[in-house]
């Protein structure tokens, strides 16, 4: 009587989602504070003082068609034009606001790509592993497939002969997340330069466009001097989704953007088929008065006091007991290799402890757990006798 | 390279858009004051005093992480409670928050039902003309197909006979919009005990659930004493997806919901079907803040002083006139029948006297015409001598 895949999604909640509510029951019984969760990637901090500011001065402003109507589908002139003048400083690249399609955040960014670029049933997506899982759902919705590159997973960079192997005549994209969730690790320019090349040599080889698709709501969420590649300065046919969720500690607003910039081939075209698919999926526009107040913040840094002190205390104290990770260069997850049995099994031992971390396997990464670290620091404090114990165990 | 009929659905603007961007130039050129802009269903009242207050006491309680974080998929308990507890005082049903499901506004409500209730590519919808043209969008999204019956032009009430032709052995779902866009007309309680009785016949025939799709936006929005009928009360198996866009005032805000009552069968499933599909469609949750909004106003009435007004000034004069309308009875549109030519060709006669119309051949009526009258009453009064002119060309 139902779409049955519908209702397997419906009714079969995320591992994380799982372990979340799980810490939440768990909570009610055993207190808040004797729960280490490190389950979910929901900011910890608050948005910044000049999100709240540009709330209230927006709803005082009286402004009501202007707060509260329907804007464009692509979003409002003035999110697009602040968006553009900011990629435009910050890149060196000209951007302009007809670049901009405005969406409900990275979920809506991606969806919209991916159904922008599915031709038929044969159209392929690759995710790198360790990946986001949901990029499946999102790939297949409007038919298309996703195929995954297994991890190398000494640098957690790219392995390239695997995904060389993987690209073949009906691959339409493949999916970048750096900063990655789960592995917090930054892809380097070196690793972007090969990437631009290996597309490049395929897209010759089978006489089409293969779009690298920048899945990036971590990119300002970097440690020490890291810096994250801007991906179209180095190829071409990117096409960029980003979020304010984790930047401004605004998850639960749904407000993203995906960039065309007019280095890709086409980008009208490609453009308008992302604006088309948004329609189709039955988005109507952006939520809009949180349009306008990310306009008046779209270069508004982080504060990542937390994050940082939070990820030093973890590094340190986890290595000093033996635990391997994953280089942490940005987001705000730790990557931690299974001291013992698979990810899942040590999740479980974990569990037992009230330290809940998510098992690799759903990213791709069987031996591996995401430590995330978006929390309290009496949090990661109190964890740390309970990490020892689960080492020396 | 991308997508053919999301480059379709992207690149070309829906006729009432192309209208409205239409009257943004050309008021540009002749001033705003002398153009009568009836093309975009915009409420031009402000939201109620009360979510303005909801907005600022919650930006001002400083919960950044409830009004700003993840919420359940299915939406925030306070909102999903509020919502249930309202529809049992009004309906008097029991409706419980495990039967709501908070979603991105009416499009992704619509959206969301369909992609939950399409089993495969023979799967038809129904709709009953006149219908908002974004059915066909949302219903072929994922799949489906989408079938539509003519009005019945007497009385826009329901063509059965018709209705009954077109139900056949892959019809999934009969979608209704009762107070109706783009004709104000609301379906009687006789209308709606006979459509139960038409689907639960064919039901029966073919041996499968047919389900009943109300879209109710404009149910608030009534004029004198009129009733509409709460449908899960006459036909069971009804899921009713809702907006606050219209009754609010809150277009650009995407709030909304999809009610899957118990009467419906096996109506967990169908929950479960519908939070699946929005799943895959990308959508992760509704907007968070407006959430905790809307859980405060969700007995706050719309202001029915200036659409009242409106109305009643378009009905006395256009009769008076000679024009002739469908029964106004709900939303804010009147639907006039072209008193010479068809929609589209009046429609351009209106144009050259700046009086903007919608052509009723998108919404199915070749005949009729939209005029849009959430508008401040001036433009109405100043539409009046160029009605006048029109008629008597």
């Amino acid at each position: 009587m139902v779409n049955e895949k519908a209702y397997q999604h419906g009714s079969q909640r995320s591992l994380i989602r799982e372990l979340f509510e799980y810490g939440r029951q768990r909570s009610a019984v055993v207190g808040r504070d004797a729960i280490c969760d490190f389950s979910l990637g929901n900011p910890s901090v608050p948005p910044p003082a000049a999100v709240h500011e540009a709330y209230l001065s927006l709803l005082e402003s009286g402004e009501d068609m202007l707060n509260h109507g329907y804007t464009s589908a692509a979003g409002c002139d003035e999110l697009r034009s602040a968006v553009a003048g900011s990629l435009t400083r910050r890149f060196g690249m000209a951007i302009s606001p007809e670049n901009v399609y405005v969406t409900c955040g990275a979920a809506a960014s991606l969806s919209s790509c991916f159904g922008a670029l599915t031709l038929d049933a044969q159209s392929e997506f690759v995710a790198l592993a360790p990946f986001f899982p949901e990029y499946r759902c999102f790939a297949e919705a409007l038919g298309g497939k996703l195929r995954v590159v297994p991890a190398d997973e000494e640098s957690f960079q790219i392995d390239f002969a695997a995904l060389e192997a993987v690209i073949g005549p009906h691959t339409q994209g493949v999916i970048v997340n750096s900063p990655n969730n789960p592995s917090g690790v930054v892809y380097t320019a070196e690793t972007v330069r090969k990437l631009a090349q290996l597309l490049e040599e395929k897209s010759r080889q089978y006489g089409k466009v293969i779009y690298l698709i920048s899945d990036e709501p971590y990119r300002e969420l970097v440690y020490g001097d890291v810096e994250v590649p801007f991906l179209p300065a180095y190829y071409a046919n990117t096409l960029v989704c980003y979020s304010y969720s984790k930047s401004l500690s605004l998850p639960g607003e749904r407000i993203g953007y995906v960039l065309v910039p007019d280095c890709v081939e086409d980008s009208r075209r490609v453009f308008d088929a992302v604006a088309g698919a948004a329609r189709l999926l039955g988005y109507v526009c952006a939520p809009s008065l949180v349009q306008r107040v990310i306009a008046r913040c779209v270069d508004v840094q982080p504060d990542l006091t937390v994050y940082t002190r939070n990820r030093n205390l973890l590094i340190d104290s986890l290595s000093a007991m033996g635990y391997h990770c994953a280089r942490p260069d940005g987001a705000f997850y730790l990557f931690l290799r299974s001291p013992r049995g698979s990810g899942a099994e040590f999740s479980q031992l974990a569990k037992e402890k009230d330290v809940l971390l998510v098992p690799g396997g759903g990213f791709g990464c069987e031996n591996w757990l995401r430590i995330a670290y978006c929390v309290d620091t009496a949090t990661v404090e109190r964890s740390l006798e309970r990490f020892e114990l689960l080492q020396g165990k």
